[in-house]
């Protein structure tokens, strides 16, 4: 995965001094990254049955759409809160300094259906649990989640392994 | 394109009252649906060489990612200002009350690349504008816009015909 990670652009000091921004804006703008990207985020599940994509606002549209299309698939949003127009379920979560809160549709899921969620990187993983929960609170089985970059420090693809759901990330970047 | 119509949800009174909100996600979560949308809003361009997919915050995002993918192309994310971590072009656009503005980053394109820009929903025109200025100024060449749904009383379309760019709609509604 090294020519994928060269692919990715690091911006030092942003959003604030002291972090290194991984901006994988660049490896989508790169048409064969992009696709061995998605190729290589729905590998582990190949010959699975997955019915919906669950994509993480913003990025994880990007490759969720990608991936919701390449796979023949639906796609769900999973949006902060007050975006979407239907009624929603909703899930709050930590941050550093406070809280924050995603939104998915009541009926963007059927009972039973087995999900895939997507998002470009797992820090912490405090959006990817209130995603599985959200899930899980309309009776989707979650199948796992699939992101392109992994920074471990911050324990966020343990957190999720540690929900029962398989992780895959596809590089990883120490420091944050 | 009356399957597709029927795929597409109608909320009334959203954002505010008097309005039609035309819900997309219903669309994106039928496996059948969304592949014929993407197939349609890419079917006008068969032939033609794109180099990139410009997509537009937020839905447009699981369009063009679905798109850049079919295409095998990069994917251009055209986001609400201060989203994006590198350096930016920015061009400010009308609102009903006051002005918004969007982003693209500075190297996302190279002089000359063609590029086909992709949203869920054309209105008033004003965001697409304001992206294919932003795509000018950065060299590319505007191959054409496409969406889903298009709100012919508002004028959108024609404001970006009005520009050269060729407009694709999959469905129009009257009334907003």
């Amino acid at each position: 995965m090294d020519a994928l990670k060269a692919k990715i652009r690091a911006i030092a000091d942003y959003p604030k001094p002291g972090i290194i921004f991984r901006d994988v804006t660049t490896l989508l703008g790169d048409a064969r990254a992009f696709r061995a990207a998605v190729d290589a985020m729905i590998a582990p599940h190949a010959g699975a049955k997955i019915d919906k994509i669950a994509g993480i606002e913003a990025r994880g549209f990007i490759l969720g759409g990608a991936i919701a299309h390449q796979l023949s698939i639906g796609f769900v949003p999973i949006r902060k809160k007050g975006k979407l127009p239907f009624d929603t379920l909703a899930q709050t979560y930590e941050l550093e300094y406070g809280t924050d809160e995603v939104e998915m549709h009541t009926d963007a899921i059927s009972p039973g259906e087995r999900v895939l969620i997507i998002d470009d990187l797992v820090a912490t993983g405090g959006t990817a649990e209130a995603a599985i929960k959200l899930l899980r609170r309309a009776g989707a089985k979650v199948e796992g989640a699939s992101f392109v970059i992994d920074l471990p420090e911050l324990g966020g693809a343990e957190r999720i392994r540690a929900m029962d759901v398989p992780v895959t990330a596809l590089v990883a970047f120490e420091g944050h």
